[in-house]
């Protein structure tokens, strides 16, 4: 298809959900061809990690892929794409020592080999990534700008469920009881947004705020909130432009991530 | 020119020499476009190496070029290859943490993130490198097979003086007399040979032949003398089959590298 279509390109590790679709179907808008990949990644994964219990349902997803017309279902072998004797990874230095990388030293260094061995095996035209891991894409765009990958990063909104809780494969590993706490990760963010809109621009005021939405929630533990320029995901002190704030915490044994572009109130009415 | 004709890319780092000139001359008889790139990359010398005293010598590599019928000349600017905020590495792990990669602990990282750059700029369909550099060799091929370049690699022979010092850009940093005692590398190599004809296969006895003819060499001081696989590197202890043995020594003030593939006497025989 190479040169004759244009290539869309959703690498996932499967359970596909509503956030995989608005990628797919993101893809099927712009291109002539999809590839979906399905590969959970066990690079990015640390030994204490959930690699082992991460969701696996290949019948479902295939089902899924068919049902949505996924042009191309790419299944690879995990000892296609990790052999024994792989020896070259890719790194995205400070990008990947921050936040999620201080909790999951490798992690990064995981997707980045692995994205980037993708990206030579399908050569797309465009490559879709969910904001929900949004330290990720950002890694992302960087390996695409610094190696040169001729391939466009597009980056879709996060979706929710109904009571706010970001999509994600792992609110499968969620107990009954931690399914409801979790949306204290969506209430933290939706509480910052509305202080912001009431004129607070101070990070560390705006982090207490967060803290004491956990504390009332025992069932989860904040690992970081960080207020960050959006592209460097270097922390700030206060919200005087786009600033993006990255939420971690673990509720019960599941650890979950979620995301909020914010800009103050007084950026909001300058740009109208 | 990319689809339509064969490009062959040999990536240098100036300072041409008749090792360059092989390497072009393969290309010109392999390929219909070849490309050379000149960067002398910062990235592979380590903050007490020889960086600024590296030979460099524009006009004369152009005419160099142009005399040779270099297709394109490839000239990358130092700050668009390795800009203020590069953060993507790429490095081929326990490859690159031997013998070279021992005494100098992020050369071959350098190397290779050059090199991978390189390759997605020019995308060539075969590239050229020297043998001089086997450690090199062997990790550009373990990357090309581990991130899928779709890339075929030849390695070319050494050229010697005929003194029999390898071909280096680096000869010209030797002072006379230094240059005179730098045939020490070439002088072992050759005895090893011979004792390998004569039946020794025990490494341990073949590297006191090669100490004690760097020990009448007062200008020279050996850094490592390893005898291994070829392709993974590893130390052996017998050459029982074929090897290769990697010398390394500093002559005066410069560091020098070469090496011989080599094979016990019987399966010369045996390959007859």
């Amino acid at each position: 298809m190479r040169g004759k279509k244009k290539i869309g390109f959703v690498p996932t590790m499967g359970a596909f959900h509503e956030g995989h679709l608005s990628l797919l179907r993101a893809a099927q808008r712009a291109c002539d061809y999809q590839v979906v990949s399905l590969f959970v990644n066990p690079l990015q994964f640390g030994p204490e990690e959930d690699f082992d219990r991460y969701p696996r349902d290949l019948p479902r997803d295939r089902a899924w892929a068919l049902a949505n017309h996924v042009d191309l279902l790419f299944l690879p072998k995990a000892d296609e794409i990790v052999p024994v004797d792989l020896e070259t990874f890719v790194s995205v230095e400070s990008l990947s020592r921050r936040w999620e990388g201080a909790s999951r030293p490798q992690h990064f260094r995981g997707v980045a080999t692995i994205v980037a061995k993708l990206f030579q095996i399908v050569r797309p035209d465009i490559a879709y990534f969910g904001q929900k891991d949004y330290q990720q894409a950002t890694i992302i765009r960087q390996m695409v700008r610094d190696l040169y990958f001729d391939i466009k990063i597009k980056v879709m909104p996060t979706l929710r469920e109904k009571d706010g809780l970001a999509k994600s494969s792992r609110n499968a590993l969620l107990s009954h009881e931690d399914r409801a706490a979790a949306t204290v990760l969506y209430r933290a963010l939706c509480s910052v947004q509305q202080s912001i809109r009431a004129g607070t621009t101070d990070c560390h005021l705006l982090k207490k705020g967060i803290e004491s939405i956990f504390k009332k929630e025992p069932r989860a533990q904040l690992d970081y909130a960080a207020f960050c320029d959006p592209n460097r995901l270097e922390p700030i002190r206060h919200v005087t432009g786009q600033a993006v704030l990255l939420l971690a915490a673990k509720v019960g044994s599941v650890r979950l991530i979620d995301n909020l572009l914010v800009r103050p109130h007084s950026a909001w009415r300058n740009a109208r």
